[in-house]
C-alpha cells in the first residue's frame, strides 16, 4: 500500500464534490525573453488555449516509418501478451499499445527527437522525462468514445504528480477528419481545475483506460466550459503533432467511419515534477501506465 | 402472417449475401423543363450527390414554436406511454417519438407546409404521403452513434416499399455542428444498392430503432463507397432542411458534447409507390413507424 503523500495535495479531487477551482501552475513555464523553438504567437496561443496544433511537423516517410512500427507492435504476439496494450471494449481490437518509449527503438528515439523534446524543455523550462508513451490505434467502423476529462486529475490523484508541469504530444499518423472521431478541446479550460466527485475504485486503470466512469466532470461543469471556450477538434493531416496542456479538458467522439485514427503519444513532465504516492487511497498503478521506479530524463539530441 | 409479396422484388437483401448492385430508379422524377420550387443546380446537386441542405429554409420564431412543441411532446406522459418513443440503450432518456405528423397538429400542418411537400412532390413527381415521421432527440453528453444504413434497405425488406421513390426531410432545431454527432452521408452512394447479408429477425424492429445490427452494410461495402465518395458531415444552424434520398447512405456518430441535436423528421413517399407485403419472412412493422392503413396524401397548401 501507499504510504501518505509526500508533499501538500493542492488539487484535491474524488473527495465526494464536484467543484471547480482555479489553475494554480503557470502554462508556459519558459521565462519571458527566451526564445522559443516555435513562434511566439504559437506559444502565445497555447498559453491561452491550452493546446495547439502544428501541422507538417514529420515527413510522409517519417509518418510511414511510424505507421509501420505501430503495425509491428500491435502484431507482436509479445507485446499482446505482455498485459500493457488496451483492447476495445466490445470488439477486442487493439485500442492502445503502452511504453513504446521503451520497447520501441523507434519510438526511444522519436521521444528524444528535438522537434518534440526541446519544444517540452522550453514550456515546461526543465529537463523532462515520459511520465507515459503510448500507440493509439482508434479503429473505423467500431470505434469507441473517450468521455471528456482533465488528464492531470487522473495523474495526480492515481499517480501522485504533484503540479500542472506536465504536457501531451500527439504525433498523428492518420488523417484527423472532422468525422472520424478526432480530439475535441475546450479552449481555456486549462485554466480551471474541475474537481470531481466519488472514491478512485481499486484497480481503476484496468476499466477506466477502456471506459473512464470517476475522474469524469460533471454535465454542468462541462456545459460551463463549453459555453465558455466553446469546442474546438483538431483536424489535421498525418505528421502533425498536437500539443495539449495536462489541464486542458478533452475527448473524442466514437468513430463509424472507415477511416482510423492512429497516433504516437508522448507525455512529457518535468523532472522537477515527479511522482510522489497517490492523492486516494490505493496503490500507484502500473510503470507502463506511470514511469515511478525508472526515470531518466529525456537526452538532449546529439 | 404476412402472405406473398404483391409485386417483383426488385432490390433483394438480407439473402445471405454482402452484394452491390445498381439502382434501378431515378432520384428526381420530375420530368424534364419543370420549374422547381429551388434554383436547378440545388437539383442537379440533389441528383447526382443524394441529398442537400437548404439553409434559412424556417425563421428562429418557427424554430422556436417546433422546439416547444417538442419538449411538449417529450414530456407528454400519454406519449411516452404509448410505445411509439425510442429511448437510449444506457441512459434512458428519450432518442425518438414517432408519428408527429397524427399526433400534434403543429407538426401535422409542418408536413404539409409547401416548402416542403411541394418539393417532395417535385421531386418525386407525384402526390406524396408521409411513410414515417418523428422527432429525433439526440441528447448531449451520452448521446450514442447510429451506424451506417440505407433507409431504403428496411422500408423495402421490412416495410414492402417497393421501389426508390422516398425521400427524407430534417428540420433542424438546434444547430448540427461538426462535433456534436451530425448526420454523415456519403454522396453517391443513392446511386448503388448495398444488399446485406443476414435474415430479418422477430420484431427487429424493437431493437433496431436503438442499435441496429441487420441490415447493415459490410465494412468491404462501405470502404468502398467511402472511398469513391467521401463523407460529407451535413454541418447547419437551426432551422434547415436536410434533404436526403431513400437510399443514400447515411449514419451518425455519438455525441460527448454537451450540444443536443434535435429536428423534426418527414418521411415522404409517393402515392403510386405505397407500401405492399414486406419483402422478408415477418409481418409488418407497426403502423407508428410504418403508414399502412392510414395513408392519405398531404393536403395541397390552403
Amino acid at each position: 500500500m501507499a504510504g501518505e503523500p509526500e508533499c501538500e495535495d493542492l488539487y484535491p479531487s474524488r473527495q465526494g464534490v464536484h467543484r471547480i477551482t482555479q489553475r494554480q501552475d503557470p502554462t508556459v513555464y519558459a521565462p519571458k525573453g527566451r526564445v522559443a523553438p516555435i513562434s511566439d504567437q504559437q506559444i502565445n496561443d497555447y498559453a491561452e488555449q491550452g493546446f495547439m496544433v502544428l501541422e507538417d511537423m514529420f515527413s510522409a516517410v517519417e509518418v510511414n516509418m511510424f505507421q509501420q512500427e505501430l503495425e509491428r507492435l500491435r502484431n507482436d504476439t509479445e507485446v499482446k501478451q505482455s498485459g500493457e496494450t488496451i483492447t476495445e471494449p466490445e470488439s477486442g481490437e487493439v485500442r492502445s499499445v503502452f511504453r513504446v518509449h521503451e520497447n520501441s527503438p523507434l519510438f526511444r528515439k522519436l521521444a528524444a527527437d528535438p522537434r518534440l523534446a526541446e519544444l517540452a524543455r522550453y514550456i515546461l523550462n526543465d529537463e523532462v522525462y515520459i511520465h507515459q508513451s503510448r500507440l493509439n490505434y482508434k479503429p473505423g467502423f467500431r470505434g469507441k468514445e473517450f468521455y471528456w476529462h482533465s488528464d492531470f486529475e487522473t495523474w495526480h490523484v492515481e499517480d501522485g504528480m504533484p503540479r500542472m508541469r506536465a504536457l501531451s504530444m500527439s504525433i498523428t499518423l492518420t488523417e484527423n477528419f472532422d468525422y472520424n472521431g478526432p480530439l475535441m478541446l475546450i479552449p481555456g479550460s486549462h485554466q480551471q481545475y474541475a474537481a470531481c466527485a466519488g472514491e478512485t475504485p481499486e484497480n481503476h486503470f484496468q476499466s477506466s483506460l477502456k471506459k473512464q466512469e470517476y475522474g469524469v466532470p460533471s454535465d454542468d461543469q462541462l456545459k460551463q466550459m463549453a459555453q465558455s471556450g466553446g469546442i474546438v477538434s483538431a483536424k489535421c493531416k498525418p505528421g502533425s503533432v498536437i500539443v495539449f496542456d495536462c489541464n486542458v479538458m478533452h475527448g473524442s467522439n466514437g468513430n463509424i467511419t472507415p477511416e482510423p485514427r492512429s497516433n504516437v503519444f508522448f507525455v512529457y513532465n518535468a523532472m522537477s515534477n515527479q511522482v510522489v504516492a497517490p492523492f486516494c487511497d490505493q496503490p500507484p498503478r502500473p510503470e507502463y501506465i506511470c514511469s515511478r521506479e525508472n526515470i531518466s530524463a529525456v537526452p538532449p539530441a546529439e
